[in-house]
């Protein structure tokens, strides 16, 4: 068969691209809030786009989804109510119902459509929006929040870049919400981009995060599909410190163990120097 | 003054391409060995270009260079004499007289125009070329460390990809020989490309240090400007143990610190099962 000469190219910043060799087109839709595409990559199985952005692919989502799930839930002694926002491909809730002692987990998606499109295109990452655990919730994730005070040991925020439906989940007035939605030993994770090209974002996110919360902390990991391939995230917790880890309570990852999680505490002198560590 | 729209896009393998935006072309030349690019980017200062590849850029070179040249320095508790082959730029050399304890660090690049190029356009990498430690040498690297038996407490292999000029640097014979001019309790490092696309390289080269040095190490590091921004470097040692590193002797480092010392030996699990961790 003749190599295709169609190629994804998300333009990252205004002056960073990459490029992914594209098989063929699986499905694109306009959605209530974004623009929904799937392609079949010749080099990491099928990727999911939202508003032109990359998502996640079959080969490289396990990095992302292990690591914004299971940093936060070691670090909380013994999570069982978790609360994802944004998320809806469900690969962060398949990592959080790996943890035996997690009772509930809920997911707020505002886009039910990209809910169906992961069932559809991506079963292995929606594989456990239909455990008995998990409540699926198509709301407004911030709306859900602060109707919900009081009520999770955990909440990650996995949203898309903020820009569009997601620059609400990037303000200090949601992280307050999270806050206030935590037990009094909760805590919070939120993907927060590259600490290469989005240093102002990371400054500030961190910064509100570090006034919320009497802790904070930015890890990071290696995302390849991601600006970089260095990607962030930022932990505000009330009691509980990442630090503390002392084992792992899940096996069956691809990335995360007990060494990965310390290291990704571990930051470089120009991202240390972002966040004044 | 309106945006460029002149893109350098490396195809960096025939499925994956990485773009930077250019403002203009600085330099370009044949040379004996390979074609030589130097561009103004808008995301990361100048670009180095060899053969098409990406080999560095003003804004991000500080990654590569100091994690290919102080997790191996570190790890020798008193380097006296380094070779470095390849790696015309300067930036490994730049990195190496860092160290107090370094008597003579010899620079073995085949292609002199690269060196050259370096001194004129990223005199802020080749700073150390000009230091009276240092020995400059345009010479086939393969043939020098054959003919200085027993001459290095530490060899830093600082290779193109393995095509072209470079392919002798990743051989089992080559490892062969670096272990022979090296002293009685010396190590070796050389960077062997993503874990996330070059996995049969790493896994053959893993396998031939490992065969060759008594300890083999693993370790990783963040180059946006590498394919999937995840870089792996194989190190190879007949005493001394990356694992035991307690204190760093270089303070003037962007990346390299304590804390990432130890972090860039914890790999995640996909990375662990490559080279049988």
């Amino acid at each position: 068969m003749a190599q295709s000469n169609l190629w994804f190219t998300e333009l990252q910043n205004e002056n960073l691209s990459i490029g992914l060799r594209i098989e063929k087109t699986i499905h694109s839709e306009r959605t209530e809030f974004q623009q929904l595409d799937v392609y079949q990559t010749a080099q990491y199985g099928k990727l999911l786009v939202l508003d032109g952005c990359v998502m996640t692919t079959d080969k490289d989502e396990f990095v992302y989804h292990e690591m914004l799930a299971h940093v936060p839930l070691h670090t909380h002694p013994n999570p069982k109510s978790v609360l994802v926002v944004g998320g809806g491909d469900g690969g962060i809730i398949r990592e959080v119902i790996k943890h035996p002692s997690v009772e509930r987990a809920v997911l707020a998606e505002i886009d039910g459509r990209v809910i169906e499109a992961s069932k559809t295109y991506f079963p292995q990452i929606a594989a456990g929006l239909s455990d008995p655990r998990v409540d699926v919730q198509v709301v407004d994730g911030i709306r859900y929040v602060e109707e919900h005070p009081g009520e999770f040991d955990v909440i990650l925020i996995d949203s898309t870049d903020p820009v569009g439906p997601a620059v609400g989940l990037f303000s200090k007035s949601f992280y307050e919400s999270v806050h206030t939605a935590l037990k009094p030993d909760g805590l919070m994770a939120a993907q927060t981009e590259s600490p290469f090209v989005n240093q102002e974002l990371i400054r500030r996110v961190y910064g509100d995060v570090a006034r919320t919360f009497p802790i904070a902390k930015l890890y990071v990991a290696f995302v390849p599909t991601y600006p970089t391939g260095m990607w962030s995230f930022t932990m505000g917790s009330k009691v509980h410190r990442p630090e503390d880890v002392k084992a792992v309570r899940v096996e069956d990852t691809k990335y995360y163990n007990l060494g990965i999680h310390h290291a990704a505490l571990a930051l470089p002198n120009f991202v240390k120097e972002l966040v004044g560590e």
